[in-house]
């Protein structure tokens, strides 16, 4: 979407000069720097740093890191087990990793290995792996070609919350960042936010913070605003307090991953938000590709959550002032399970899904 | 309660110098700063600048302002509104201006204002006031002495826990700071604990930061340390889930008001964390003075929410770093409303009540 009306993607190859490019969004807002993926360490340190982040996002990252890092040192499988280690909780990172190596043989580099033998040896050792290049760009194309679809099938939602309105602002909460910086372009909880903004309808949002890490008061805020979509800033507190006073129609959160009954990991607090829906009857959807759809785990309980550290919580925003006093123990869970019993809905590249909804939810909200 | 093994109250009057002295709570953790109450502005101040804060706490403060305020320039009758008008949420600080006016007569000052005429001028003027003195002082002692029958009214709850967990810890989540700095001392929500500690019974707090203003993170954190009372601090995102995972025994806050109905009015997000108690079975209780409680305001949604300045959101604890971008929009609700059904009981210096259960309530958690 637009930075400064400029047409940007969060992580792109500039085929010219053989590059791998991204937003260091770490630096955002502040600053738009653009970092090059030159090595497989550099594409772990950009997740590890989080310099790209969101689900779908660091699978096109991982998927890149393997490209980039693809060299006679290093095995396909060591450097899958390495991206998979960098963030358990998100199943896209591992489905991409395991894309990219179906088209390895048994673990090895199978792209040119001929090529020590043939004389090739000259090659820089990346351009190997056109292989590996094919299907990180296919698996970049498929995500943003997901997330417009997410957007066209979260559209109408939006649609008929406008027609019941008559031309006043549609209120969407969102939680941490699922917008385009989170993917690729447009988005998965934003991309119908800016399909609808983009069509004429008036959309406003609220934005969480997104505590402790504030990707909402750092990227969503961002995003949205440089994109013109009409926002406010709230602390991660005050969603429930909007919902008891009417002033939110819907609420739309991304997903790290949507277990076998529909149970969704997603940032923490995602679930205190969807209680609060639950309890409000504010519609409750989750947007995400299928990718992040993992039907090999039973439920949101049987899901790994990471645990971050204790300076995210302590030093906000890396910056040096201390929040808490000197000796503060502190735990730091990146994720929480919502439970499918909360959940409107599911948008995904597919369509909308509500399987997952009990009979007593869709009683409350048909 | 406890700072560096020597007792404090967060606000007393030390009668050999005639002085009013207070704990600056802007200043915690970083420094222990005790400011002087000098003249009723210096009172208006201290409220309006959050020095003092939390329910119970103000209204302490606001009947010491209306005496070291009393003087022939200003009415009693003035100083109220002027008072009342600083926090419209807490009931306390109404409650306790009202108490002072009525030893006022037509909210003049009645003291001595006999001495206008027979030659007492010289007397400073707050000599004239010394019946508001007696009734700050009794306002202040009758909060220590709520304060301290609450923790003996909650024991019972922990011990109860205690019992079942045979040694185990008991893990007691707290919203904002309503401990000892948040009243004089004991605290509401913390008494309990406080008590339970100095009895011996093992007790460990999650102490949510409670965003925009992180009392939590400052205060309550501070003040459980100074104490000795194991702790552990999360963002406020982060409760839902430690309930899920069953690592929360017994939630206990405070109130700012609580209507005729039971409806808890208190720091913005305690909601939140009663529909995840409710969600999760986890025992969900109030602890406030009665002093508290409001049965002229029906329900809740009766209560004007006051609306904060921006800048809590945008600047961490009043350092000039910048959470979100320039031009950012935010809205700052600093309460919102716990309805009545979601609520175990109330811990108040009578007892516990838990008259405001529904039926249903109490099916699930009798």
């Amino acid at each position: 979407m637009e930075i400064n009306n400029t047409h940007y993607t969060s992580l792109w190859y500039e085929a010219s000069t053989d590059r791998v490019l991204y937003i260091d969004q770490t630096k955002l807002p502040w600053e738009l720097v653009i970092r090059e993926m030159k090595t497989f360490e550099d594409g772990i340190r950009a997740i590890v740093d989080m310099e790209v982040r969101g689900a779908p996002l660091i699978g096109v990252a991982a998927a890149f890191a393997m490209y980039v890092g693809n060299s006679p040192g290093i095995t396909p499988g060591e450097m899958a087990d390495r991206l998979i280690a960098t963030r358990p909780t998100a199943v896209n990172l591992a489905n991409a990793v395991e894309q990219m190596l179906l088209i390895t043989d048994n673990g090895q580099p199978i792209t040119d290995n001929s090529s020590l033998v043939t004389g090739h040896l000259s090659l820089p050792p990346r351009k190997w792996g056109s292989l590996f290049l094919d299907k990180a760009l296919e698996i970049r194309q498929r995500e943003i070609d997901c997330c417009h679809m997410i957007g066209e099938h979260g559209l109408p939602v939006i649609q008929k919350i406008a027609n019941r309105k008559g031309g006043e602002p549609i209120n969407i909460l969102t939680h941490c960042n699922a917008g385009w910086l989170a993917t690729v372009d447009y988005g998965t909880a934003l991309a119908p936010v800016y399909l609808a903004h983009d069509s004429g309808i008036p959309v406003h949002v609220w934005v969480d913070e997104t505590r402790p890490r504030n990707q909402g008061a750092r990227l969503t805020v961002y995003e949205l605003s440089q994109h013109g979509v009409p926002n406010t800033l709230i602390v991660d507190n005050a969603g429930g307090h909007l919902m008891q006073q009417g002033k939110v129609d819907l609420v739309i959160v991304g997903a790290d991953r949507i277990t076998a009954n529909g149970d969704v990991v997603n940032k923490i607090g995602t679930y205190l938000k969807a209680l609060a829906a639950f309890d409000n009857l504010v519609p409750f959807y989750v947007a995400a590709p299928t990718s992040s759809f993992d039907p090999d785990t039973a439920t949101g309980k049987d899901v790994l959550i990471e645990e971050r550290g204790e300076d995210e919580v302590l030093f906000i925003n890396g910056y040096k002032n201390r929040i808490a006093p000197e000796g503060t123990r502190v735990i730091n869970p990146a994720f929480d399970v919502t439970p499918a019993r909360l959940i409107t809905g599911y948008l995904t590249e597919d369509g909308r899904r509500q399987d997952y909804k009990t009979d007593k939810q869709s009683n409350r909200l048909s």
